[in-house]
């Protein structure tokens, strides 16, 4: 295993959206396409058969000796949210790549590889989470992305077109679930556990499920000199009102493991001299444990409502997205494991509390997620560190795991 | 008196900058711009001598039969907050022409007639508030015009050289006290008092001063599904706090006639899926009493320090303007309620919660201010609505004061 070269590699990804304060490399942004036209070059010059689906998803095939059979795939995205770090995502790629040249080196495998990078997997930009891996597993409602847009008013539509690719070509990204053998994904953790536990390899049981919420109050703009404070109808002040009911009600049910953020909140006309007029808020509530997060939401619906009574600030919620917690494949999760035990390998099972790709391949083929800690557990943020160490041993496993699998 | 005239401006004005909701023409915008070129050829058609001078302020002169004599002014501004109505500034602009016009009617006047419509009188684009007026009378530090931009980082330095003009050129906009005689401006209230109390005109006392803060809370961003509620340091969370502290302080101070308001909040990164790693938010305290004032912004310190501790989120406070109340020339008070008193014209004495340029001309000139009822006290808001009436007789009892003092 080629150390240097992996880690050589995330550092050459990093500075792709490389801003002043992080990593900056929203879907299907320019530097998002620069990062993936890179990696499309080099998974080419590996010698894999490489295409792009209707999605927009790179597809890198290492061919197996038996091309009919259904492939083992791997991969994970290269998008990041904005100010990110150069772990979260990029890590699964360079890993994929890493393990394909290593099998490479152990001749012809029965099952084809696939390393697959998705696109547009962090929802900054339009709202959307995990859309590349949706559009591949066929569980992405095609009529939703005619209204989404960015914070420039950019719609997806626009974007993906100007990549080639259309609405319809995305639904052609769908794949039928007996083409996949099965998909391994290898991750940061993004949380403190395996750091807290000294184990190298975090071994996913379930996928945390968001559910996300758009919250607007309407008050009333008004001039801030010459407006009375008994007489207003400051949506701000009842939006910071909600903030903090979110915050309260998360922490009451978070040892059920949910947590709950206000994310983006603009205000309306936001200008120092105005008493704002309109306050919209995102919110993202998740968990592993799906009583929690409807008693959740139905918390902060019923004090929501009493919040906009009280201030006089109609309220409107929209729930954008509520999934399920998706549990991962347990064979795949016992073959992870024992990988580790023979390697001698410090591991352990836990829940993702982040979504990843591997959450829709699950619903369509046996489906594995493998953790590293991430220093602090601090993610989408500049300050993502991982250990060396930990980078090599989750490219091991994840060869190894690979290897089984398609052998 | 033209009604149908004056009526017709104001709608004719409203167009530049209209969209959806309201009218923005924010400082020095395209369509400011316009507007006032509008106005430019408008004030030369009537055969006023016209010029802009260093600071972009338009003036236009109906000569006196004593050019050496000092000036009467009147004025107000075009430039509005975003979403703003159609009489914030423009009624004074109108009036002031229609005014005018009526005197040039009477016969040339012993003294010279200044119509002025001043620059970029709301703080909403650069933060800076009333700048022609302040730039007039020799307000301006100049120094700190170098570092004011909008928020698309445009430099109000390179907004004004696109109009020819120049940080040398707004210092020479300063005339010297003994050339202007008096200044009177008519606003609209911009509160409920004459609305509640019948009455047609306001003559203003003294006129509240903002005091204005931006406070920036740094927190950690994290990602937004693992991060757990006890071990976040949420900007936003933060904010929130600081949003109802301000107006709890506020409300208290409320019977000293002093108001505060978060009329604009920011967050970094904002989006759905990181928790916020910082808020910045900007605050303004008005009122006329300047120990309640000074106050709240003691007690608001106070409650920030405490918040930035608890949450582990430090917090800055830059207090970006500090300015005392200011009185208005009681003679010249005594003259509008003499106008109005013959007139038989319901009217009475109040202070202005709203900053004006007016405030900045007391300074070098006896000078007043003339408000007309607004529905429901309703400003800086598309609702902004005024009635035709009261726009008459507020034209009248400029055109009578102007008369007075000129003739």
């Amino acid at each position: 295993m080629n150390k240097q070269e992996a880690l050589r590699l995330i550092e050459e990804i990093a500075l792709f959206g490389k801003g002043e304060k992080g990593i900056t490399r929203l879907a299907f942004s320019e530097s998002d396409i620069q990062a993936r036209n890179y990696i499309i070059k080099l998974v080419q010059a590996m010698g894999l058969l490489v295409r792009v689906d209707g999605a927009g998803n790179i597809i890198a095939r290492l061919e197996g000796s038996d091309p009919e059979r259904a492939v083992v795939m791997t991969g994970s995205h290269l998008d990041t949210v904005p100010e990110g770090g150069k772990y979260d995502g990029t890590l699964g790629v360079v890993a994929a790549i890493q393990a394909v040249k290593e099998l490479q080196t152990r001749g012809t495998l029965a099952h084809p590889v696939e390393i697959v990078i998705f696109a547009a997997e962090e929802s900054s930009r339009f709202g959307l989470a995990t859309f590349g891996s949706k559009a591949m597993t066929g569980q992405l409602h095609v009529h939703t992305l005619s209204r989404l847009k960015d914070e420039n008013n950019i719609t997806f539509k626009e974007v993906i077109e100007q990549q080639g690719l259309s609405v319809a070509s995305v639904k052609q990204a769908a794949r039928s679930a007996k083409t996949i053998k099965s998909f391994i994904e290898l991750h940061i953790e993004q949380g403190r556990i395996l750091e807290r536990q000294k184990n190298s390899i975090g071994i996913v049981d379930s996928i945390a499920a968001p559910t996300r919420c758009k919250i607007t109050v309407d008050g009333v703009a008004a001039h801030s000199g010459t407006t009375p404070m008994d007489e207003r109808q400051d949506a701000l002040v009842s939006a910071a009102m909600i903030v903090l009911a979110v915050q309260e009600i998360a922490l009451a049910q978070s040892h059920y493991g949910t947590v709950a953020t206000v994310g983006a909140l603009k205000v309306q006309p936001g200008a120092v001299n105005v008493v704002p007029g309109r306050a919209e808020m995102w919110v993202d509530i998740r968990g592993i444990d799906h009583d929690s997060i409807i008693a959740t939401m139905q918390e902060l619906k019923d004090a929501i409502s009493a919040i906009a009574d009280a201030q006089e600030t109609p309220v409107s919620i929209e729930v954008t997205s509520a999934e399920k917690p998706v549990a991962m494949d347990e064979e795949m999760a016992e073959l992870i494991e024992s990988i580790c035990r023979d390697k001698k390998i410090a591991c352990q099972r836990l829940h993702s509390g982040a979504g990843h790709d591997a959450m829709n391949l699950a619903h369509v083929a046996p489906s594995g997620l493998i953790l590293i800690p991430c220093k602090d557990g601090v993610s989408h943020n500049p300050e993502e560190a991982v250990a060396e160490a930990d980078i090599m041993t989750g490219i091991e496993v994840l060869t190894e795991v690979l290897y089984q699998l398609a052998r």
